[in-house]
């Protein structure tokens, strides 16, 4: 069997860029971003979490409600005239407007027609000094998922999902080809001691996702400085035995184009069958919080 | 807060040894290696798994089902002696025969005062091409636990179980401090080309259960050529965050002997809390083996 012939080849697109306070301009700028990476081939693009604003969770501030927006709405309908026009799947992380007082960190698939193939609402929601979510986002009522496109089974969950195993194995049990990670993570600049150990760890749980599940993950972070946070970019694509296929500088705005050969999935599932293996008699016990061990 | 007098050290030995034909010569050397780790002042010793013989599960032969032994049994009680004479807590990988027909691949943690603290019986079997372990082993029934010691409380995991998250996620909601995984992975000699990938994955899969969890995690590894396979030692630390603290050759024997400041643990999920914010009302699907999109 030649091995060339076999291959199923799907060319993924990752938009890292750094935001300034001007959405019009975050807007442009990703646009111009999608416009070149699918000049490059790309076929499914996604771009980094809420890409048209900086990072407002800075603060709690009323005032930053004004930035969400209903799907479909204005940021939806003209990605969608350029998904059609450009022929790619686009993933677009938005500050989604559910109803007065309900607001979710969501991430809406547009497929290559321009129509809206799904939406995922981040599940897991941080609460961090100078990452202040659980003020803004509702957590998601989604459940995790598989979003069929025409380029491949898209799984996508939204930053902080990344440090959860439970995430990526639920979205790979649905059928996910990729799990595709928009995301907005920096370490603050006052604690530059622990970045990089921080970036490790956080590149490090994403490969093992791809490890465990037999699936690429792809990690499309934010770069640059905002205030007291420094985003540390570095977005990467892992194959499903969580090799860095490429990876994107920590310091500078990046368009990756990478390919991804689907035939990997059935051969890396074929030799380390884990999901043959699993025990699923005994995992009743992950629905509880902690296992308690005196009960009064 | 000085930082130094709030350290809570428990130091860790690992005994990554080659096993030859003669279980007698096996055991001795062993031994050896345990009062060589007890006298670097090591607390709790963790051993390979089935640290008595070769890896005979390479083929499929009734005979070896003669090496199986009962718990309490021989080993357990020659251990127990050793336990109690240099006042450590062992952990034993054994063949275990629980009746006539219930064979398993357990590990037995002995308490410092020579006592049977508790017992794990390996959940997750694989079985691949060299590896024959569904032909011997019954699937454990112990579920995923933590058994309390005098240095402290012990998640212990056997080998193929270390591909599975959610048998780490389950170990340390029980309270475990470690996860002890008594390995022996290799390669085939005909395939050299990816034993760098599979060591690296391997490393990889362990080091994020130390980070999704918390908690320390604690690989011994067999090495040396047996047949034809070759098992790549390797063995190793990793803290909650991930970090190697400290890793043993992949071609020779090695005693580890490595200080873990359980005050990590504390520090780590307070600053990266993610146990906080797991889903656990959308993780049902986790005990289902695939979730279909076409249920016919």
């Amino acid at each position: 069997m030649d091995s060339n012939t076999n291959k199923e080849i799907v060319r993924i697109g990752l938009i890292q860029m750094g935001c300034g306070p001007d959405a019009e301009i975050n807007r442009k700028s990703t646009e111009q971003g999608i416009r070149q990476a699918a000049g490059q081939g790309a076929q499914i693009i996604c771009l980094q979490e809420l890409f048209q604003t900086p990072y407002f969770c800075k603060t709690e501030d009323h005032a930053n409600f004004q930035l969400a927006e209903e799907i479909p709405g204005p940021a939806t309908n003209s990605m969608s005239r350029l998904a059609s026009e450009l022929g790619v799947v686009l993933i677009l992380p938005l500050f989604e407007k559910r109803s007065s007082g309900i607001y979710h960190n969501t991430a809406v698939v547009v497929d290559a027609d321009g129509s809206i193939a799904g939406r995922y609402r981040k599940m897991h929601i941080p609460d961090d000094p100078g990452f202040y979510e659980k003020f803004y986002f509702t957590p998601g009522d989604t459940g995790f998922k598989t979003i069929p496109t025409r380029f491949g089974k898209v799984g996508v969950l939204i930053c902080w999902d990344q440090w959860f195993p439970e995430a990526a194995r639920l979205t790979a049990l649905s059928g996910a080809q990729f799990l595709f990670y928009p995301t907005a993570i920096g370490y603050q600049s006052f604690d530059e001691s622990v970045a990089p150990k921080q970036a490790q760890a956080w590149k490090t749980i994403q490969r093992a996702h791809s490890i465990a599940n037999g699936v690429f993950t792809v990690a499309v972070n934010r770069v640059g400085q905002e205030d007291q946070i420094n985003f540390w970019g570095g977005s990467f694509v892992s194959d499903p035995f969580g090799e860095i296929l490429a990876e994107a500088s920590s310091k500078e705005p990046e368009i990756l184009v990478v390919d991804c050969d689907l035939s990997m999935i059935e051969k890396t599932r074929q030799a380390w069958p884990f999901l043959r293996d699993r025990r699923v008699d005994a995992y009743q016990n992950l629905t509880r919080l902690f296992i308690d061990q005196n009960d009064i």
